[in-house]
């Protein structure tokens, strides 16, 4: 069985999932969908497949699933509309930036018995993976602390930055989700600092550049979250986890696994320098589990509940921001 | 010139800093005091020094100097009375569990004319000191954030726990002081969290073993402190540095500089395990910056103020865990 | 432009070359041949290419060039042959295990202007190729020493010893042809030593399974090449270059970048085992840089000239065991 | 009881042995004796000895034991006279750089039954011992292949080049000690090439300054050793160790354990660049075994035997050069 793919949207992050779905094997990207005609037709020209409308997607018979690749405020409409049309649905998170329309959304999918991956690309990672993997194992008995260093090497275009929601449903929200599958139980209550130190636009915008979040379980696990939009030498995603028995950590990737020495000392290439090179191989990898998932008809590995999960921590975040006290989740989902 | 010392205290620190000043030079130990006779007899033979009470010590004109390594309780009150008695004083952290115990007794000290350096040994460390001069050379620009790990191997004894003061007194006040040094600016706001994860016990003596704080400067910075009582693997004692330009951090200490291989993997040895072993270096260094500013007349390099501070800091960071909220510093020094 | 491959040999290495030509943009594997139909059939099913006999490929109009995977003592007549035909050669190393055999077969390449790449796949590794830019970069100034540390997992059957020509000719090969890229002069004398180690059967079968090589150029440069056929931990792939300004190393590749950490230390995963998966992007490259010679009518990146000096050193480093002398390369090709 | 030393030679290297016999329990410098008065004088002021004479220490009651820092030609006159005055003797390496003239003064330390040990200060570094008890515990399984890289930071000064004895008994010297004590079996046949790469005017002087040498020993155990006088990050000293089932490795000591990161990637300091420093431990951890041993009457940690074999193998290895050929060990010692 090959599942059929529609792609919706061919930005930058809609190439990313048209490259995965090319490179899986019992995936085929049957169309791609753009309103801009030249983005479309980059698509069509890498991997030979249609040009079509949204709606033509919506109505095709061989299409068996789309990856929304479109504007954020459009996320939780689509996957709405294709849940109705029995299409399968890989979304790029957030669903959405509102936790009520979130919920609504996820009601929707409920009632179609709607098939929903929200795309968190880290946990395909295959380094995070064989971190997990070792905590599974019971190599560092039972999970205790988790620091999540997570810092950009650049911020993002301020007109993205006006529309992201924030920094901690923008950012953040990859390592909240990542949060939650190391800590293994589910955040209780959350306290954030947030500060503008890279460039005053961005605090002007309404936004942060320079955040620390600590999450705590109803057991007593405790996660720091520490998060910057420049990082000079590159895209630095760390994990960290200590546990009973022991600690586990995974490092980050560099651009060449090289070492020079002078007289000045040792010196290493800088980390792969964006999203894209750094999680080539967990975009593929989250297409594959998809796919296996449709495949098996079993469960989505990560699922709408995870994406509104994520998003009330980043709210519950920037409460705790703005109120200067720790939030409590149920403040959120109520 | 050479500084002759007494020492108060046989104890575990009495003697770290009894074989520091055997092995700095311009300094001698006169003499030892303790109410035990054996553990006082064991610095004698050991180093050749006179055994003494602390009342003759007070008096001796043969002692220029005194370290206190009596029980915490005791700090403030011998601070006062070998000021007032023209001696030049050492005093390991803290002066007192008290703020307003320790501003009296800086105010004694003030008056006095006194030399006080409060001993915080993490500042004399080779390793660290590289850290803030690679930051003071400009080489990673503006500091930013700060990450400051810092773990015991295993907690101290339960009737220790109970007069410590508690984690953020006892073990934590070690990472302020850092955390001070390496902000390069006050701190404002603390928040922090703390659980009970590794002996319950700890928790009905009213103490946490897991802790995270988070510090804010008036200009933003911030600094995130994590601690816990037990790290199977060593003594944990990590710094990392983000600033405009780049990043600096600084490693921990190995047992040994070697590594295995085989068919599981690559195998290094465990930290250091021990204060006295891991800060060796540290605590030779920092009685050789008492000796030096005794002899130069110069500033000390850690003070009474610092050592307010970090208790003010420590006092903060429990009134947010208790309160559940952020606490500005100046609620702590009014 | 598209080149359309055939592959002669359906083998491990043609798989893996199959593999190489499918994902390269550029290349389309066009035949595939092999008398155990099993083996073809595997390939076809997983590439959907033709089956055809060498005959077959040699006639046919559709085929641009060809990889050759067929055992060793059929290259050099395979690629005269295909030479002949017109067809571009891509032939695994090496040409021959004579000398003679691959001097003659050079011969008809030149004469009939045919266009052969010898498949050294190391020169093709992304972080080899970092380490060569860095020294052309003028990184380390003028290469002086060079150390190849390169270790097998474990041996090869028996039965492919037996006929492999020796560890120098099989294994060290590789490194030879590394050794010439670093150095970036060519050898003019050799002295090795070798011994029997990890099985004693390898000596009865009259080969080593232990050997350090130095090479020495005219102006003084030297390389150390150390092999072993059993390294337990991992596929030991490791170069290290010191210049006259500096030192440059490559590292070796693990299994997943984490470590993890508890009372007995601190530990990685072992090094990735197999050369197929260390060097997967390598044998992408290869391909992709000969189908870029191809289009490009330029030079191939690794000759036949390349092929034939690499196996000279091993014929230099099997006669200096032999009679326990340095051994002019000159000697060998007279 | 306390040992009380005479230190012949006050300079550079007898400067080292003041040191550390004043840092080890147990011993005591009693006298200091130099030609040149300031030399000497500036050993006094330091640590309170004496000012004699040679003659006046082999006379005085009050030294049990000499270290001998005078020339190398001095040496094995030196070690025959105070064993015949009863006196223990350390003497730093070489004992002569004639083979044949070492062999007469251990034959006279024989007769005389004189304690004689020769200084290999690497045997008592704390990383490499802890790599010897890793291979002693059976980690590795049986030792089959060891690599030695060891190079200086710079060249010594030409006129200590020019009475050296060459850079494989002034320099390898140190390794070929290494190396036996890390193949734990004796070294049967020794080849080496040389050049002169860093400095032409080393050439001239009749020596080398790059080398690599192999060693075998009966069972068909191998060691490299590879070494520059010139390395501009430091002072590189690495030992690697291959056995059956595993590897082993002792790394580098840097000058600060701290990383920095910027645009152009990671940093670490070089290495720490001169031998007093970097083997600081390992001088205070010789004289306290020759101390022990003197103590308890048990056999020198090294002796003059394994000065004698370094000496042979650097014989071997520069005919080895010469006459371009595997020499064995046997034709140096008959």
């Amino acid at each position: 069985m090959t599942v059929k793919f529609g792609v919706l949207g061919a930005g930058r992050i809609g190439q990313v999932h048209a490259s995965a779905i090319a490179s899986v094997p019992g995936a085929t990207l049957t169309a791609i969908a753009d309103p801009v005609a030249a983005a479309a037709k980059s698509v069509q020209d890498k991997y030979g497949c249609d040009i079509r409308t949204i709606d033509a997607i919506e109505a095709a018979d061989d299409i068996d699933a789309v990856v929304i690749c479109t504007p954020t405020d459009t996320h939780a409409d689509l996957i709405e509309r294709f849940a109705r049309a029995g299409k399968a649905v890989f979304c790029e998170k957030p669903v959405d930036l509102s936790v009520r329309r979130v919920q609504e959304c996820l009601k929707v999918v409920d009632e179609t018995k709607g098939r929903l991956m929200v795309g968190f690309n880290r946990r395909f990672d295959p380094d995070f993976n064989a971190l997990r993997a070792a905590i599974d194992a019971g190599k560092i008995g039972d999970v205790e602390m988790v620091t999540i260093t997570s810092r950009d090497p650049g911020a993002p275009p301020y007109a993205y930055i006006e529309r992201s929601g924030g920094i901690f449903r923008d950012m953040t929200i990859h390592d909240f989700d990542v949060a939650r599958w190391m800590l293994g139980e589910e955040v209780e209550t959350v306290q954030a600092a947030a500060s503008v130190l890279t460039d005053p636009k961005i605090g002007e915008l309404g936004d942060y550049d320079s955040v620390n979040v600590i999450l705590k379980t109803a057991s007593g696990r405790q996660c720091v979250i520490t998060n910057t939009r420049r990082a000079t030498y590159g895209y630095d995603q760390r994990i960290e986890v200590l546990g009973s028995k022991g600690a586990a950590s995974a490092e980050n990737t560099r651009e060449a696994n090289i070492e020079l020495a002078d007289a000045e000392g040792f010196h290493r290439p800088p980390l792969l320098n964006f999203f894209m090179t750094r999680y080539t191989a967990a975009y593929a990898n989250e297409i594959a589990a998809f796919v296996a998932a449709l495949r098996d008809k079993t469960e989505m590995p990560t699922t709408g509940q995870d994406g509104l999960m994520a998003l009330a921590l980043a709210d519950a975040a920037l409460k705790s921001v703005d109120e200067a006290r720790v939030v409590r989740l149920s403040e959120i989902l109520d």
